[in-house]
């Protein structure tokens, strides 16, 4: 036997349980049914133990408290008789006591994430949890941008999977995976990538990450330890992509966006050393980046090394026009190409994949890995089941029917009830805009929509500039009745 | 209609197919075909089309670029013809011919995560990415601490679970979520924390990460906003746990650890104003925070507002001894909880939990919203249902008596094969660590081993200060007789 520090092999040591910490050591000789049940009150009128809860089994309990069965069930039978408890039993001892102190009594958090109340999210400035109030605010219609129908979540394919998965998956599996992603998600990535994006990118080029939220996070930490300060954002543009990276510490410059997209001299005239872009549908404006814009966006990268932050985040949603090729394709070396699952199958999912400039690379798998050791490996390995089973690919095409015809309901339900707003980026995308030709705050108007029961996302959130009032809309996740009656609210309250 | 600022309603418009971003604008008057086979041939030569890839059905194609079928058959026919891909029949059409220049040619990432080869993993110091390089290191017998049983996961209840979160998830809940966590989750963890760990706190008080790592990054974010640039480690401690911090830009001060746990004079003395501690069972000693240094720890924290960081990391596994409660239970202003699955359930669902001190709480749930937005939903709710239902504390029974079996034979075999190691940290816990009266470099004992197909770490990578030479030992995740023949090849090393 080896020297041993410590009590191992000492079979005398008292023992006790987790549940509540039970330790019989601290229990006076021979009183130890009083003391069981003494700890027990306690820890219902602190609210340890709620009304409700189930005590352990007596013999569990007695087992792990090395002490006899009597010991526990006279416990119990004390708690019962002062009406801490009752016995239900096969059901076991149940607390029925309303707790003196309960946990709900427990301080709320300094600052809860709900944000102000309903009524002041759109009339006070939008503080970091905007989005968290946005989806708090109770509402009928929720015409907000950003997610796909997700009624539609394909359930059984993806619990089908799932359970392929996990009958297939080796015990290691289960341990600490690779903070690039799973081996089999990044192989399906890069062949979804060069099928469907015209991007060719090796396995082990691609990092997946938890969205493209974490992906501004890690290129403005990885930026920012090079000494970049700033990353120029398009204007109009996303508002919660502005707030990420100036979380991040990056300031977010703005460049005007025009009909052919981002506005490539005033990106220049900036300085700023990178640029987020969303060249297959801007958003929110919708516009595509025009050619001779993308050789100019390319030249700017090229001559000045300059970085583009590509977000293509949801050009795989076409309706009346061409599918538009990712810059990464043509300027490996300074684009930096950022997609997720968030708009093809639900944002809940917090999946993502990154596939950066070589020089890049590595940098950003040290972020991840020190961010959050890699995704979590089972839904990876499912998503890669379902990208290489052609799943994902015929969702893909039933989402495009569904989502063109609640598109083109929007566009009637516009045309019935808002036919001062002129419509712009419906030709892609899962979000449209409107914009009208009068003087008033967008910020009123959707605070009157919501307090009609109507969300909706006003288009100044997104826009650094000033610019024509107007709202962003998306008709993706809504029917064509709640986009109807969404329109007919929104047109009510303009009157 | 409204008026329209682009080509929604222009049927007229040429389409094109998101496969290979082929547009039939880019066709010559009449030669669609030839177009289309030449499309083809040059995605098969530069690996956009990898050989083994089925090409899209012809009716598919031909009505996403708005052709006529003959059209796509033909171009196919040309593949088929100049060897490029064969007919399947009821297979489809499938590439053959080995690409020239395939994706698997493209530049290798800046930076590959397995780090250096297997034979210098344990001779160069540890780089960032040495534990990537530790688990891609080939070896027959795996003794790294830090995972429990993991052959044992519950694929049954899990996928089971899984079908009845996606059976009952309503359609928005595929959204965006709570930054905080699924409240089900926070809610099934508040009451673990209480029944398990004596620890009282309001769901609204627990934050869900992506796992301890996660959790140590947020931390150091949020302290670093606040002037803080040091956080004490124990010493030895986790590398791993120094890593992370060093990353977010914390100086690790070391503080000794004795056979009481961390010796908190020199605490007070560091300067420090934060400290990380594994009190229930030190990392990697194994030893617990005695009662007057419990009480001493506090008072440090009490008088001078300082931040106790509690790794909670195995505290559910325990042997020979009664539990330990959290320091969280007892000074909830100064002491903040981290807890996770990966040592009840596994590292892979990169799932854990945060309680802070109230004023760091708001500041974590910022950091933790733009890091990622929040954990995935799915897994969330998983998890919740197999807390509420019990079934994560039947697991911890019956993990409990698997992994003593495993750590007596561990015992066992030290005994038998490394008679002269002393054995530390072996009444709780997921691993042992041995250490030598002798004087050597455990690296090269490490590395000799590793060279035989045995993996274990050697204890000075956990050391920031000189020490004895020994090894950290991870018993739960391997069979008896692995661990046999592990120490066997380790006695062997070391004649």
């Amino acid at each position: 036997m080896p020297r041993s520090k410590d009590a191992t092999t000492d079979r005398s040591i008292t023992s006790g349980s987790d549940f509540l910490q039970l330790n019989t050591a601290d229990a006076p000789a021979g009183g130890l049914s009083d003391w069981l049940a003494q700890r027990l009150r306690l820890a219902v009128s602190d609210g340890r133990l709620a009304v409700g809860d189930r005590l352990p089994a007596t013999r569990t309990l007695a087992a792990e408290l090395r002490v006899s069965r009597g010991v526990v069930t006279e416990a119990y039978q004390r708690l019962i008789e002062d009406g801490h408890a009752v016995g239900r039993g096969r059901g076991g001892t149940v607390v029925v006591a309303a707790p003196v102190a309960a946990a709900v009594t427990a301080p709320a958090p300094a600052r809860p994430a709900q944000g102000p109340p309903p009524e002041a999210v759109f009339t006070t400035a939008p503080a970091a949890d905007v989005f968290d109030a946005v989806r708090a605010a109770p509402a009928r219609i929720d015409l907000s941008p950003g997610t796909p129908d997700l009624a539609s979540f394909p359930r059984t394919a993806w619990s089908r999977a799932e359970r392929r998965v996990l009958g297939t998956h080796a015990a290691p599996g289960f341990g600490y995976g690779d903070p690039r992603g799973a081996p089999e998600l990044r192989r399906a990535v890069a062949k979804w990538l060069a099928r469907n994006r015209g991007l060719s990118a090796a396995p082990d080029e691609v990092l997946i990450v938890s969205g493209t939220a974490q992906t501004l996070g890690l290129l403005a930490q990885v930026l920012g330890r090079r000494g970049v300060r700033e990353v120029a954002v398009e204007d109009p543009g996303s508002l919660g992509a502005r707030q990420h990276l100036q979380y991040w510490g990056m300031r977010t410059p703005p460049v005007p966006v025009d009909a052919d997209g981002v506005r490539v001299r005033e990106l220049r005239a900036s300085g700023a050393p990178a640029v987020l872009v969303t060249p297959a549908h801007q958003f929110p404006t919708g516009v595509v980046l025009g050619g001779a814009r993308r050789r100019e966006l390319m030249r700017w990268a090229a001559d000045g090394g300059g970085l583009i932050i590509e977000d293509d985040y949801d050009a795989e949603h076409r309706y009346d026009r061409p599918p538009v090729p990712a810059l990464r394709a043509m300027l490996p070396e300074h684009v930096c190409y950022a997609g997720s699952v968030s708009k093809l199958l639900a944002p809940a999912l917090r999946t993502g994949w990154v596939v950066a400039p070589p020089e890049l690379h590595g940098a950003l798998v040290d972020a991840k890995r020190f961010t959050d050791l890699g995704n979590a490996v089972l839904p990876q390995l499912v998503l890669a089941d379902l990208m290489e089973s052609g799943e994902l690919e015929r969702r893909l095409r039933q989402l495009r029917k569904r989502h063109r015809a609640r598109r083109d309901a929007m566009i009637r339900a516009i045309g019935t009830h808002l036919p001062g707003a002129a419509v712009q980026g419906a030709a892609a995308g899962l979000h449209l805009t409107i914009t009208f030709d009068a003087d008033f705050a967008d910020t009123d108007l959707a605070a009157a929509a919501l307090a009609r029961g109507v969300k909706v996302q006003p288009l100044s959130w997104h826009r650094q500039g000033p610019g024509q009032p107007g709202l962003v809309l998306g008709y993706a996740a809504s029917t064509a009745t709640e986009i109807a009656e969404g329109a007919a609210v929104i047109g009510s309250v303009l009157e």
